[in-house]
């Protein structure tokens, strides 16, 4: 499913804010990217709202199309799941018939509503451990973007957000840096999957940030410029 | 014990770097400092080296002695504690005695080597939550500094990174904000003590960020500018 040298990207989950928007951004920076949702129409409907964008904007290229989540992370060579905590379990066993061997980026932040500005990190750990514990060794977990402003993925500014990317394999993480530099994100190895802890806890710190200053707070890592 | 309004500043197990160096700019700041440490004689070599810092530098002031750390806790308003984690439970069960009502400020990082760069948490959730149970709801406990790297501080330079801070009462969170703002750091509300798991995780991030980049790592939030 390679096209040239340039992955397929998925997107499970990706009628949310944050699924969406990393949608956008990929397509408009010329990949080919498969929304899966749990319904296909609304898969169908983000990929129109997003050709829609495309056609308004004069983009060089639009390359997306709407499916149900199993059938996007069969498309893919990239995976990424964007699901509320709640559905990560369920939604990852659904997919892992179809992700054997490919990266799988999980984003998700274990919040507890409503107390979602404390930090409440599962017994596992971490998400991320959760989502390598699903899919096994085999597949290639990735774990980031837990810390980026969905808002500030429905624009086309550069974001003030660094991403810490964490994994056991550098390999799957580098390519996901590298597909996050093609819409303007700065990722930093941090190390290995269960790292995760971190990025996913820092999020409800950004939370209670974001209510005291009515901002989307974000991160910079200092000392590496 | 309060000078004018200037608390004395205790910092037990303050021979470490991260703790001299908090020493250091306080009492160059103007504040009476109070190192502990187990050994009397290793306290009063730190402050020993610090009043030979302030003679050769032309300080305006220099207050800082040693004292054993259940000393530096009693002649101390707000009592900083950086004890490697090892340590953290014995020494504050040994100064809850002499903090009932004052600011404790923990700076502990549950790091377990040798795997210093693995995100691994207590299951009680935080060594800032391990502090608040060991020292009861008549302490006010904040977690803070756990992400600065020990060089900075023993510079006289503005330190490029935010320090998340988080405790069960805001006051105390704001008084050791403005303590800090004193000495060349910004610091950050970031919620309940147990969201201290946040900063904490976020070390050994940054100390995997450090053996890639050979560098001094921290963070800044963005968005509040």
């Amino acid at each position: 499913m390679e096209q040239g040298t340039q992955p397929v990207i998925g997107i499970v989950g990706g009628t949310g804010d944050l699924g969406s928007g990393l949608a956008r951004r990929w397509t408009k920076a010329g990949y080919t990217v498969v929304i899966g949702s749990r319904k296909l129409e609304g898969a169908q409907e983000a990929a129109e709202a997003i050709r829609a964008q495309a056609a308004a904007g004069g983009w060089d290229s639009c390359s997306v199309e709407g499916r149900e989540n199993s059938d996007a992370a069969q498309a893919a060579d990239v995976v990424v799941v964007t699901v509320p905590f709640a559905h990560q379990r369920p939604t990852l066993e659904a997919i892992a018939p179809m992700v054997a061997g490919k990266t799988v980026v999980d984003v998700t932040v274990p919040l507890v509503p409503p107390k979602v500005a404390r930090v409440q990190l599962p017994p596992e750990g971490s998400a991320g451990q959760i989502a390598q514990d699903v899919l096994g060794e085999g597949v290639h977990v990735v774990s980031a973007f837990q810390n980026v402003a969905a808002a500030h993925l429905q624009t086309d500014d550069p974001i003030a957000c660094d991403v810490l990317v964490c994994g056991n394999s550098k390999d799957a993480r580098q390519q996901v840096i590298d597909l996050m530099a093609t819409i303007g994100m700065r990722g930093v190895h941090a190390g290995l999957i269960n790292n995760a802890a971190a990025a996913e806890a820092l999020t409800s710190v950004l939370i209670n940030i974001n209510r005291q200053f009515k901002t989307h707070s974000g991160i910079r890592i200092t000392g590496i410029d």
